[in-house]
């Protein structure tokens, strides 16, 4: 309880977050990812009461991949200074699972987005850590939440494109844009099945000097790939655009892609009816994740799902006999 | 409780099966088909009386798939009477949650198994319906624990190919096996992504008079892409096999390879293994189902949830916040 006095007041801290105070977005967030369940009901409090009041403006979410080279964080450096030149104040998150292994794989080196880091308009977060994808995920969506509040209407989730983080910032985001590098291939470019799917926006870049014509090649290749899937529930046609982030050549076309993607989907109704299905997908998460942590943490149902297990598993019992077993205990019991 | 002193006793019911008594085995698959709970209950009661004893025999479950077309029944109906000849008695389950769509594709007509299905060491069951995958799969899954009760020790799991059920069916079985047509690719064969990496065998049929060329080269084309996966845990490496079931060529080679599978798996551990790992799967699914069950059913859940819901898809409540509320009531209820 004692250590209970020391944390903020949740009202506080939202208001401080509201008047775009950094340090109080960044404790907060923090907070997010703690593991405490103290600091959990915190920041659950937190995010409650800054959604209480309505945005101020419309945000978007943009997912952000692309294979390990393809130049993701100077994209992002070029792409965030442009939203902020247009008057956007711009977050940018991570959803990177390995990131606690690799030493912070991605966002880790902020002098990568070395204008942007310090940008008043600007607010870079590195990949939560965590021992799952889930974990990691549900952080980030809880800190989009977060940096929405803080008055950041546009936020950028970065993935590595070579996992499955791409489905969780998919279910996170309006819009998925990947990065692909001049040449042809979803092999040779390390970028895995179902990612180019996933892709409402194929930017090809690097698209400079001499790999003109090899970025060409991608674009028509990537093109005729795209144009061979099947058409999204969205109504939109993926489009491939070729630019250069190093060389800021191609930002204002990719800025321009995207707001055609926004009006379209806006207009059709698929815009907010997507951003519904993702609270749905995220509520129906964070109660299978409570109920397990009910379940799996409970004394009686642990006792009894160890004795259980090994009949299992000898295959001297079966596992739906076992688990109506242990249900019963749960049933019995007070939670 | 009128209804239940109708039902059978457990125990006989059992001894039923346990003698061959086909009826007494096709009530209790129909029982562990049936939504009611008391039916469920009775399922679970007969199937931990019958795996109280130790099965006589070693069991093996194959699962069967391949796209429409490919010869799956004839296949089934050639290689079960074979298995019978060599002194297997052999059961025929299904997987196809389209089966109550489409009035019973796979196996309603047992005219395609026609010596088969009036085998006295055979029994064929048609694919129980659910209206979802997880629930039909679960009760194959239980027919399977039956049937090898009965003394069935060969388990055939047929699916039809193009969809979600062969990860199910590979959830079940020690083996998986792929029916090809002659021809090459697995686009025009209608096979999708994924089903091709989880065979163990692959069995070009059809290949009889002027299709012995195309059967060739479905066979050079599936060995060249089975050696480009990446090995299996099992430590086998796939084969592909040709033959014709309509004219019983291939099928001796068939089970030759089959044999070589379970040896190598037997003596590596890995046939043991996969049947623990799948036993715990099952285990971890039912007390989902059942978690699930009690909370979703749950009146001042429901009460809760339908309140948050509607703030929550609004954007005006953070869906972990929600989450927290409801599950709330459900700690502070008797379940």
């Amino acid at each position: 309880m004692s250590n209970r006095r020391t944390l903020p007041d949740p009202g506080q801290l939202a208001n401080a977050i509201r008047t775009g105070d950094r340090v109080a977005l960044g404790r907060a967030i923090t907070f997010t990812e703690s593991a405490r369940p103290e600091h959990q009901a915190l920041s659950r409090a937190v995010i409650s009461e800054l959604l209480s009041t309505p945005a101020s403006r419309q945000t978007l979410r943009i997912a952000i991949t692309g294979a390990p080279g393809a130049g993701k964080s100077t994209l992002i450096e070029a792409f965030g200074l442009y939203l902020i030149e247009q008057g956007h104040r711009v977050a940018v998150l991570a959803i990177d699972p390995s990131s606690q292994v690799s030493g912070g794989s991605i966002l880790g080196d902020k002098t990568r987005m070395e204008q942007l880091s310090i940008h008043d308009s600007a607010f870079i977060r590195p990949s939560p850590s965590g021992d799952s994808l889930g974990g990691v995920a549900r952080k980030t969506r809880e800190s989009t939440l977060l940096v929405e509040a803080a008055g950041y209407d546009i936020v950028l989730v970065e993935t590595v494109g070579v996992g499955q983080s791409e489905t969780a910032a998919h279910s996170m985001t309006d819009l998925f844009l990947l990065l692909l590098l001049p040449g042809a291939g979803d092999e040779l470019q390390g970028i895995k099945r179902g990612i180019v799917e996933m892709a409402d926006l194929l930017f090809v870049n690097k698209a400079d000097g001499e790999r003109g014509a090899l970025a060409q090649e991608a674009r028509r290749h990537y093109a005729n790939a795209t144009h061979l899937l099947p058409s999204k529930p969205s109504g939109w046609a993926p489009r491939v655009l070729t630019g250069s982030a190093i060389e800021h050549q191609g930002i204002s076309e990719l800025w321009s892609g995207i707001q055609a993607f926004v009006q379209l989907t806006r207009s059709n109704g698929y815009f907010e009816q997507n951003r519904q299905q993702q609270a749905a997908y995220w509520l129906k998460e964070a109660l299978q994740d409570g109920l397990y942590q009910l379940f799996y943490t409970h004394d009686a149902v642990r006792q009894s799902l160890n004795a259980v297990e090994k009949e299992v598993l000898a295959g001297r019992m079966s596992p739906f006999a076992a688990a109506e077993q242990v249900l019963e205990v749960f049933r019995g019991s007070s939670v």
